[in-house]
């Protein structure tokens, strides 16, 4: 059955290891549990001074910014986001999201069904 | 490669047909042309009165609602979306996007591969 919920209602995960992910929480908003097929909408906020793992894997991103302004720092170089920004990551591309401003950075990411991970 | 841009830069494709679909404009802005591999982030904008099919189709929606205000009618009854709120659609369950209020609803609906439709 369909549903609607707001982003706010989702328990978020800190993600925070003092090392390579910091100042990080994840919010897991359409997965496996609520029934979907294909892919995961996760929504992610980082924190001034935080930033994801530089690193890559097999499966692709498509982000987009919701709040806040940040640098994506990719093979190709740092580019800054902001809000209404979108990203294509493609799959084993290293990668890594900053938040270098006073205010969280908040995005949507989506990953393949059975590759969540942090 | 990965790469940024801001949503608005990819130019409007209007849907309207004056019957099915009224006052609604869509960008893919990742999708099988950008090399992404798995689904397809659309960018809808539904001006004032204005609304997607009623219908329904054998694979998912994952939306997330960014501006604006408007109904989404499911099997389910109507329910009222604001910014902020995520929308999961299952396949085959009969779906549409309404506008009701002055302005724009302008929302993400991400699909998986293939199955690009209006």
């Amino acid at each position: 059955m369909a549903y609607v919920a707001h982003y706010s209602d989702v328990p978020q995960q800190d993600l925070h290891n003092g090392d390579t992910i910091r100042f990080t929480k994840k919010r897991v908003l359409i997965g496996e549990k609520e029934g979907a097929p294909n892919f995961i909408m996760r929504y992610f906020t980082i924190e001034k001074n935080g930033f994801t793992p530089l690193h890559k894997h097999p499966w692709e991103h498509e982000s987009f910014v919701l709040k806040g302004e940040g640098i994506v720092q990719t093979e190709g170089g740092e580019k800054k986001i902001k809000p209404g920004d979108f990203i294509y990551i493609p799959p084993n591309e290293l990668h890594q999201f900053k938040n270098v401003e006073e205010e969280p950075l908040e995005f949507l990411c989506i990953i393949p069904m059975q590759k969540e991970e942090k």
